[in-house]
């Protein structure tokens, strides 16, 4: 996608040689219309695919996921964490370790709004170690619906999430594809 | 706004005297339709008033904001809890205490997409006790940008945030406000 190639270039900023900050336009600020040009290349992607429901987990992976739900006209869920008072009733429910937060936090989802006729695009904003999109799935897989796939605004290639998913047989659309932040310079694959 | 009283009265939940459950098309699973005609809704009330950015705090907040930020071509920002790696430099903050969750949590914006030239208009989801807009409006004052008003989808107006907020002069303008929530009834103001 070769607008968000031009944002990271012109507003990335590398924090170290494993972490690139788009705070500026993803997932602190955000530009509405290239959030909505985001949701408008995953419904692209995913068009003949019968996705019936977007699935995400807060917070920086809502915005692109409304977008993409708004396009596709169907319903976004993102998971919570944290499980707050008003989540009661079945949940399912995972644990997923944020390498950039450093913390463990248990993600959940209402069980009355996922079923096993539901065909789920997973959504996120970075896919590094994976974390959160194997918490995802495994929620997914908790809900016995079909898991259509994952799309993912940026995807570090250099980093074994990707990786992993496609070995287990998981499609994995990034829209761009990171592969070094060495030297202080992104490169893209 | 007629439809999301329609809304509340065909799929909000008592879940106490105090508590709607409006998870199924608000927070926790949304309805891209609905959540686009709140983002109308809040850009035709402000829209003399020359908005420069829109203010939010993860994750509830997030969507609404995001689609008036889209109506009124202006970026969005969401106060991130629990100041992740990432969020480096100047920022500013401010301890929030959540009722529903039932925990206090500092949230902070970075200061570079505030500034004093800024006219900021808060968008939340709930007002009940006032702490989340309260927090942001206070993020607001460190930044020197001038507050617009707070707009919030649903306003308890039983409890005492809105009141309080509009003694201290904040235009506060709800979709819709809750008079009651008791013998499991849901009454309108």
């Amino acid at each position: 996608m070769e607008i968000l190639k031009e944002k990271i270039r012109e507003y990335g900023v590398l924090v170290s040689d494993n972490v690139l900050k788009v705070d500026s336009f993803l997932n602190h600020q955000l530009d509405p219309e290239f959030i909505v040009a985001v949701g408008h290349e995953f419904a692209t992607r995913f068009a003949g695919d019968e996705v019936t429901k977007i699935l995400t987990v807060e917070a920086s992976g809502i915005a692109v996921a409304l977008t993409t739900a708004m396009e596709m006209k169907v319903p976004c869920v993102f998971a919570k964490k944290n499980k707050p008072s008003t989540l009661q009733g079945e949940v399912y429910s995972s644990i997923v370790h944020s390498f950039t937060k450093n913390e463990t936090v248990t993600i959940s989802v209402a069980a009355s709004y996922i079923d096993s006729n539901d065909r789920i695009l997973i959504i996120d904003d970075f896919l590094a170690m994976g974390a959160a999109s194997k918490g995802l799935i495994e929620i997914v897989g908790q809900s016995g619906a079909h898991l259509v796939g994952v799309g993912v605004v940026i995807e570090k290639g250099f980093q074994k999430g990707g990786q992993e998913l496609r070995k287990n047989g998981v499609r994995v659309e990034p829209l761009v594809v990171i592969k070094s932040l060495a030297a202080g310079k992104v490169e893209f694959e």
